[in-house]
């Protein structure tokens, strides 16, 4: 499922190929993220035209809508979204924790309020394996428990327990699903304590997953703290497997994770960026309202092979952020994501050329 | 520059080919409109593939957001916003009297606040076809008074003498920019009353231009009203020049207006509808929140060649509009708009047949 082609001499940087039923992937690979069910304010022609081959979405909120049933009925995500690569699908847990109002956790699963409709949701591990499978992810992830940051030792540890517990039962909800259908990650937590960090990731690897995700990073902590915990995540895992560094899509975050052994990125900030009206450029980001693009007329970036690099200007696109105008998130959101795809073929020819 | 190639024997219906700089239009012809220099919610790629090859925009937003500095430099509308097919432009006389406060109207041209960040404007007819000149519009419309529904005779005798006098100047503005340049209509007013409309139409008529913009119908009046002024404005005018009835674009007039000579619409229904959540079909429309569309896996209208039904079902649209996804409103728009350019498409077809 997973087959790495090249390693850095340099870090544990590589390159990887993951098979799926819906394509493989060339990895380091970012995700973009279509939590609905789309990835916001683009169609997914748009999303194939800009290079990306795999996107997530999120169990939790196309749980509570439009819900299983029409998702069933629709013949599955892939088909009712029209996207026919591959999918990821995080469980949910993270958004249980945000999201939902009157949370109550215990060994057995979550009781919260949907905050679409305040109705009253039970979720347990072993439905959102199920809720996946309906979904016909690629990649599952399991239900899992993230404590806030900052956390102190006895909630984590309380988190990181009930996450191996949930995880064992998700690999047995899984199992007796059979053959075929998507690949189960497991989620290492562990906040940000070292040994439980290493707890977590011998707990989760002894379960036997087909990859992982590292949970719980990127939450507020210091970058320096955060490199040191997924260190600790990763170095006892398997190296040949993938592993997804959840939620962390900063480009300036996604270099540093490559060197660590990470293979999937996902993140929201791109897309949102967008829609907000900053764009992505090697310099970092710029506002599009800024003044001084008043009457610029090149592109975005300019280098950029972007739709909206190669046919707009920084002028019009500010004008129609002014005016209010939805194809300005629109043309946003491509070249923001074009960036972010090219960030990861360069990472992938470094590490190709040995420079990485 | 426009050429009629089929007659009905049934009505004043026709098929007529347009020729622009920016190519040519068969007739009748349904322009999506452009307001502010996109038309909402699709990029100009989508809107060729959804068979549009006319557009309308606005003047009179243009000339206050981005400008005509930015436009100028852009090397016009066209270029700024990527569309190369051809753009008729409204000269805002509507928009000054809807949108813009503190008016104050003299026989030289008017004064008002823009509705956009209150500055204080000055247009005369003269400026305004100067602007379209920039803007490189393909067919312009000069600047006139449209009296408010309803106005007494003298009101609207008023806005009449005005709007003939502002069309001479203007006339005279566009040919002191000598040849070369899009091609200035002119507007028959004259309110809800025959004798005006007849005068108005012999009024502009005498002052030679390549064709006609009907104003001030639909404004509120009664069908039967509309249909009676639209007869006595047309009846005078040349028969081989083009007509366009502004603003008016239900599916249901348009067929009516055609058979009385009328060769091009523009309304912004179709594309407010649609990011409304209200989908156009064969029976009117329906409300894609409607609840009986939750598992409707079949597409917006069946049949339809569009984007939007080709790859998406109702049950998904619905659930991106209740998810308040951006995606709803383009997919929404795509087909709203084509299926207005499949009525044109179906209109012509008939007046081919002889069947209308």
């Amino acid at each position: 499922m997973f087959k790495i082609s090249r390693k850095s001499a340099r870090s544990k940087a590589r390159i990887g190929k993951l098979n799926t039923d819906h394509g493989e992937v060339l990895t380091p690979a970012f995700m973009p993220v279509g939590t609905q069910g789309t990835v916001k304010a683009v169609t997914p022609a748009q999303l194939r035209e800009l290079g990306a081959d795999i996107i997530l979405s999120n169990t939790y909120h196309l749980y509570l809508r439009p819900g299983l049933k029409v998702i069933k009925k629709a013949g599955g995500l892939h088909k009712m979204m029209d996207w026919d690569g591959p999918i990821l699908t995080d469980s949910g847990g993270y958004q249980v924790f945000s999201l939902a109002k009157l949370r109550k956790i215990d060994d057995g699963g979550v009781t919260f309020s949907s905050h679409v409709d305040g109705s009253k949701q039970y979720l347990t591990p072993e439905k959102v394996v199920e809720a996946q499978l309906i979904l016909g992810s690629d990649i599952l992830m399991p239900l899992d428990e993230c404590a806030p940051y900052p956390s102190d030792r006895n909630a984590t540890v309380r988190a990181l327990e009930r996450t191996t517990a949930w995880a064992v039962r998700s690999m047995e909800a899984r199992a007796r699903a059979g053959r075929g259908g998507g690949s189960l990650f497991g989620i290492v937590q562990g906040g940000m304590f070292k040994e439980l960090r290493k707890r977590s990731a011998d707990e989760i690897r002894e379960i036997g997953f087909n990859g992982y995700g590292i949970g719980g990073l990127s939450v507020g902590e210091p970058r320096d703290l955060m490199l040191e915990m997924l260190e600790t995540s990763t170095e006892n895992l398997e190296h040949d497997k993938p592993k997804h560094l959840m939620g962390v899509g900063y480009p300036e975050d996604i270099e540093l994770a490559v060197k660590h052994g990470i293979d999937l990125f996902d993140c929201v900030i791109p897309t949102r960026l967008a829609r907000h009206g900053a764009f992505l450029n090697a310099k970092g980001k710029s506002i599009i309202r800024n003044a001084k693009f008043e009457k610029d007329m090149s592109p975005l970036e300019r280098g950029c092979d972007c739709y909206s690099c190669q046919h707009f200007s920084r002028a019009y696109i500010r004008h129609l952020f002014l005016a209010n105008e939805i194809l300005a998130m629109t043309l946003m959101t491509i070249h923001n994501l074009r960036v972010m795809i090219r960030k990861m073929d360069d990472i992938r020819r470094r590490i190709s050329a040995g420079s990485l």
